[in-house]
């Protein structure tokens, strides 16, 4: 078995040596032979670059070319490849990004936050310098989910994409249900074990699964990617009683990306949100467990695609840079949105308020006479009609908690509901609105 | 939004006009704008040909040429690629495969008999002639499964791969499930309402998943394709009883197909084996519902790697096969088995004895002293341990049903204990074993 020679090698710079930057270079050392015989040639590093070039990375540097100056890697003498692991929407990343395409060369990055602002630039810029620019590892780590949109669904009309997209949030939530924990003990205890970042916001505020969101619908429905048109609600308003009613109840809370085509008005106009949801147990995604992550996409001849597997870490990452890497290899590239980037729609964003879902509404109550009734009384105005409802002591206070599940409703109903209880004095702090994710 | 037009259609020959060769055509009519726009082409059928020309297949065949001969469609003038939607192992889509690629023309088939069994010799020839060879449709339906290990997981290493691969089969399981009801009595309501076909041992007998997870295998681990090293039991045997019990002790019952290298005696060895297993209600295997594959594969970068979605019909399985049309308008193809014919590996079969799994095993025995003396001395004698066990009453007839879950030993151990038993008068009927799938 001799690994094929007669090719030259793809030559790859490497910028960015942290966890997922050692992580490509440990696969492309353990797994070189076998890589070459799939890509048809061998799969060099031949330059790299890092803001510091003393730190210990735990790897042997020794045999690669250091670049001082990141921005220089776009420039250096026969190179293929770019891959970009610095991270950040602008700044060096963006830079040597621009630079890399702008001199012809194939870019590979996982950097989600550049992709989400600026994909669709970078993809034009790629056409026009017939360069090859690929992001697979920026979105759900390590699952083949890019090239499963853009090549495996490619024959569908997709009008929903969705899934679990921050592997932080659904570690977090199903520690809570395993554990009976609030959200703040559980978040500090990841934090320890460096499961979760000293500065959370971009994970638990759904700023990352909406990074992700808006490349996954510009994919899946050869629209302009638009990341300014996501609504985002993160887990931190989770409480440990909304995972116990919602388990009572036959869900299980997910923080869930959704992004559908709404053609209500006659026209397609695009709707994406990250919010939290209930999640039925006879649904897939109710069954994600850890740090995992899932994409459903549903299309009109391959009906419901389901990918799964790790969201993040360095091996998982490592492994869908290489994946873009073997493509580019092979010359299997190909407009990065999946068609040329004249050929993406702007499509109008699409208002939720006539969107018409169940919803779980939780309020922290006084314990007294007559709540229940102005609860019940507003979403009777509202037209909000009740699927089925739980009242607990919500602790030793005199305080009640109410959790219910309202039927199937327009959105609209539960906001004039919230409007009509705003100034009420029987409800005690915020009210807690999710979504059921439908099947 | 103009149709890219400056670039010649990809001209196709479809033979076959069963019900996913009529999908494929509604497919193309219904989406053509989009696969366009994605393919940087338009596809387009030109020319057909099925058994019987006057048969009512509900679509309009009008503007296709028809071929009498079904052969003469690989020398049709300006065709690029045939699909091959005929079926069965040799006969005349062994034929048209041969010739198509011969001709040099690209092939898409959905024919898993044929890849099983001469996958190998027509990759060789598609290579030799510069030709595409792609069945995406062959695997799983709708789930672009085979680009997910030929394409996604490319940079790992994967020494095992296994799943759900045939809707019938699950649709029983779960409907037994369900409703409590033995497998016979499932099968012939699934008959009549056309799940299953009237013939169903391809199906129910394993030999189909047998097929299916051949072609997994040589993808996975780069191996030389060998449907014949495939051991297969289907699920005929099991019991409502049986599914009833594993729940009880926290199981589903799913056919499962795995491949696996086995390195234990030095050299990598390959195992294939469909059979019927407990899968653990922590595995996501156990929340396949229905007619749904599901493929895992396990790759030393990536993790676990999970695709699911519609095994089968006519919509998904169309999916699949004008995914390879677009890949081959994208002139994004490469060798079917994701590496050179000649760099895959013939790889020795290893043998099951010295597997090592927890094991169920279910024993109809007469209900009398003693019997489970004999039972679980014969065990201690096969060195094989219990985890849990549970006795009750098999009928009104005064027999007893044994079920228990051994500790993880090797499969001898269980081979020994069923000799030592098979003489024993207390044992009424074939005992049943299944293995439990490792987490």
């Amino acid at each position: 078995m001799s690994t094929p020679s007669r090719i030259a090698p793809l030559k790859v710079g490497l910028a960015g040596l942290g966890t997922v930057g050692t992580g490509v270079i440990r696969l492309l050392e353990e797994n070189s032979a076998l890589i070459a015989r799939r890509a048809g040639r061998e799969i060099q590093i031949v330059a790299i670059t890092a803001r510091d070039r003393t730190k210990d990375r735990g790897v042997d540097l020794s045999g690669y070319r250091w670049v001082d100056d990141m921005g220089e890697l776009a420039t250096v003498d026969d190179l293929d490849v770019v891959v970009e692991l610095v991270g950040g929407a602008d700044g060096p990343a963006l830079t040597l990004a621009r630079e890399t395409l702008t001199n012809g060369r194939a870019l590979v990055t996982a950097n989600k936050a550049m992709v989400a602002h600026h994909g669709a630039e970078l993809a034009a810029l790629a056409e026009s310098k017939q360069a090859a620019l690929k992001f697979e590892a920026a979105v759900a780590g390590g699952i083949p989910v890019i090239q499963g949109l853009r090549d495996g669904a490619a024959a569908n009309r997709i009008d929903r994409v969705y899934g679990i997209l921050n592997g932080t949030c659904n570690f977090i939530l199903s520690t809570m249900e395993r554990d009976g924990l609030d959200f703040a003990q559980v978040l500090s205890d990841a934090q320890a074990k460096g499961f979760a970042e000293s500065d959370p916001s971009f994970d638990i505020d759904g700023i990352d699964a909406a990074h992700k969101l808006s490349i996954l619908a510009s994919l899946s429905f050869g629209s302009v990617i638009d990341f300014g048109g996501v609504e985002a609600r993160g887990v931190r308003k989770i409480l440990a009683a909304d995972i116990a009613q919602a388990k009572t109840l036959g869900y299980r809370i997910r923080l869930i990306g959704l992004a559908e085509i709404d053609g209500d008005n006659g026209s397609a106009n695009i709707f994406q949100r990250v919010e939290p949801c209930l999640v039925p147990l006879s649904h897939p995604l109710a069954h994600v467990i850890g740090a995992t992550n899932a994409v459903v996409a549903e299309g009109n001849f391959s009906g419901r695609l389901l990918f799964q597997g790790a969201g993040a870490g360095d091996k998982p990452t490592a492994s869908a840079v290489v994946a873009d890497l073997v493509d580019i290899a092979r010359k299997e590239t190909g407009p990065a949105f999946s068609m040329p980037s004249a050929e993406l729609e702007k499509l109008p964003r699409a208002a939720s308020a006539h969107r018409v879902s169940k919803s779980y509404l939780r309020m922290v109550v006084a314990d007294r006479v007559g709540v229940l009734a102005e609860i019940t009384a507003a979403m009777r105005d509202a037209g909000l009609s009740i699927e089925s409802l739980i009242q607990t002591e919500a602790g030793d206070d005199g305080t009640a908690l109410v959790a219910m599940v309202t039927h199937a409703g327009p959105e609209q109903a539960i906001n004039d509901t919230l409007q009509a209880l705003k100034h009420s004095d029987s409800l005690l702090g915020e009210p807690m609105v999710m979504h059921i994710l439908g099947a």
